[in-house]
């Protein structure tokens, strides 16, 4: 019988990316359940490097079988999941009312919500240039109705780092911020945003800025609030949530990003939490899977794509990641004049791009 | 006109507990809508003696006024919060079908809560003498389907440290833990849970201890999961959340455990973010608010009454606490062999005690 830390050794040695038993069992139990690659990702939560190694390891054993693009268990897998392993299929209790995001939309004003909707349906589709990937419109109203539920918006100076979401619009639609300063790298975004901004006489200003560099000087400790969503790599991390945490003014000033399980492990968020204590801010709120992504046109050319042992488009929004909440406290840091080298925004564990 | 930083320098002077503008305009957003001295607190999310220090200095000024137990915005006071500070009101966006908590207690097998229900009914009251003080059944309930959700509970080796909220028997009810070991000061709770998990014939093992004392060696790393409500001191913390990680075998176990803030500034909370960082832990979510409490019989003994400006029990509950689950990577450590001051669990920051 093999162990799941066994198992759980060969993969990380083969991937070169960290692996512990639980990320086994988390596989092993969505084969429980689902048969669709990007189910199964979706519901092991885990990144997808290591979801393509340990399926292809399961197929070795006898475990799973593939057939007209499922995965199905053989009766030798099922044996070895329910008997050997003793991995159970798991209730669901999530609240269908908010999708367990805690906050119900319905709950906004509605005629911003459809607005924004109608927003939405003409903005520019996602690229891989700048490894772009939106999430869904109802996750941006959610976000933005979290933050202003917080009083993170009202009246506040406003940084959006990157805003493929089209976060500054839904921020004026839904609350009333002072002022928003959006730095985008897309000139295409850069100009959908600014004719939907001049539309509205929102106090939205934007500036295309690509953030491997550093601010300008003058956005240091300037703002209240920052909202991004960086890529996953480390290297990244630093560039946007870093240099989000140095634009805020001072104690009390608050950040929001969205940061994923789907490419980066457990071990990376231990690594980005260590990175946030040192900045002195404090983490007020992780809310698990908090918004889900489009499916982006680019697929086909990711490396998820390459990793897929089937080659089937995604029916489902597989593609999840948390909303964090930080807060400063007295003496926070952040990235000042770090230059950081873009090709670094990408890492093993990354597979969309 | 006086700046928030500058109340909350005076303030943190006169408490000697760490105080920024945000915890200042928290207090005074909820003055617009609250009059009662527990929703005030409850609505500004702060710690306890901040609370009462600002209200003293908002009256010393003339900002506010008491009469009939009722604590009223002056037409000073309103100018100063709307249109000096410009603090506004918030929506309130909380998904009303989950109390904001992302899950649904509906959801959950309806015998199971409904014998819990039950069983709640005839627990022994909170005392002083062990910093008790539990929450709702309901929270409860939450708490251990949100635990058998993530796949925490089902055939898991589990340690409650503490049991004051009967969480070994809400989690027999509700899932199929292999074994339940409970560590409990309280000799009342130790009988309570016993009688009940002989009459369910439910696998849970009681023992009467004092975490100010080491595990018993053949308690470390032996559970995969833990679940805990510390005391808010960083000692507490380290005695409770400390020894429940030292307790787990390996990589990919998991921890569960209540923190406030109503006990506990947000230094506090990076301090314990730190710690969890240092000892090898991911934080995988928290959850805001989560617990509601339960007002307990002898509030009129707590250092909380004797700094509450106005002497009317709690008709809310005003006493919340946030849920955080944490997962262990290789190397996780955790309080061995600490010893530690028992008389250490209360600090500056506490009040229910």
């Amino acid at each position: 019988m093999t162990r799941l830390d066994q198992i759980a050794d060969a993969i990380q040695q083969q991937t070169g990316i960290y692996t512990n038993a639980r990320s086994i069992e988390r596989i092993a139990r969505a084969l429980l359940t689902e048969t669709d690659f990007w189910h199964i990702i979706d519901q092991s939560d885990e990144v997808v490097p290591i979801v393509a190694a340990t399926l292809e390891y399961f197929k070795e054993q006898g475990w799973i079988h593939q057939e007209n693009d499922r995965l199905t268990l053989t009766p030798e897998g099922k044996k070895q999941i329910l008997d050997h392993w003793k991995i159970v299929r798991l209730p669901d209790y999530a609240c269908r009312t908010c999708d367990g995001r805690g906050i119900d939309i319905r709950r906004l004003p509605e005629s911003a919500v459809q607005t924004f909707m109608q927003i939405h349906r003409e903005r520019p589709a996602a690229i891989i240039d700048y490894d772009q990937g939106y999430i869904t419109p109802e996750c941006t109203l959610a976000r933005v109705g979290f933050a202003h539920w917080k009083g993170d918006v009202d009246h506040r100076e406003i940084l959006v780092l990157g805003d493929d979401d089209l976060v500054s619009l839904a921020l004026c639609l839904i609350g009333k911020p002072r002022r928003i300063t959006v730095v985008e790298i897309d000139e295409r975004l850069v100009q959908f945003i600014q004719k939907w901004a001049a539309a509205f006489d929102f106090p939205i200003e934007i500036r295309h800025f690509d953030l491997s560099r550093p601010l300008p000087d003058d956005y240091l400790h300037r703002f209240d609030t920052f909202l991004t969503d960086p890529p996953e790599s480390i290297v990244a991390f630093r560039a946007f949530v870093g240099r989000g945490i140095a634009a805020l003014k001072g104690p009390g000033c608050v950040g929001y990003f969205g940061f994923t399980r789907r490419e980066a492990t457990l071990k990376k968020w231990h690594h980005i939490q260590s990175y946030l204590v040192q900045q002195n801010v404090a983490i007020t709120d992780v809310l698990h899977n908090y918004h889900a992504y489009v499916n982006w046109d680019y697929a086909p050319n990711t490396r998820a794509w390459q990793l897929a042992p089937v080659k089937k488009a995604p029916d489902i929004h597989w593609y999840r990641s948390s909303l964090y909440r930080i807060e400063t406290l007295h003496g926070h840091l952040g990235e000042v004049d770090t230059e950081f080298d873009i090709r670094a925004f990408n890492d093993k564990e990354a597979s969309t791009t």
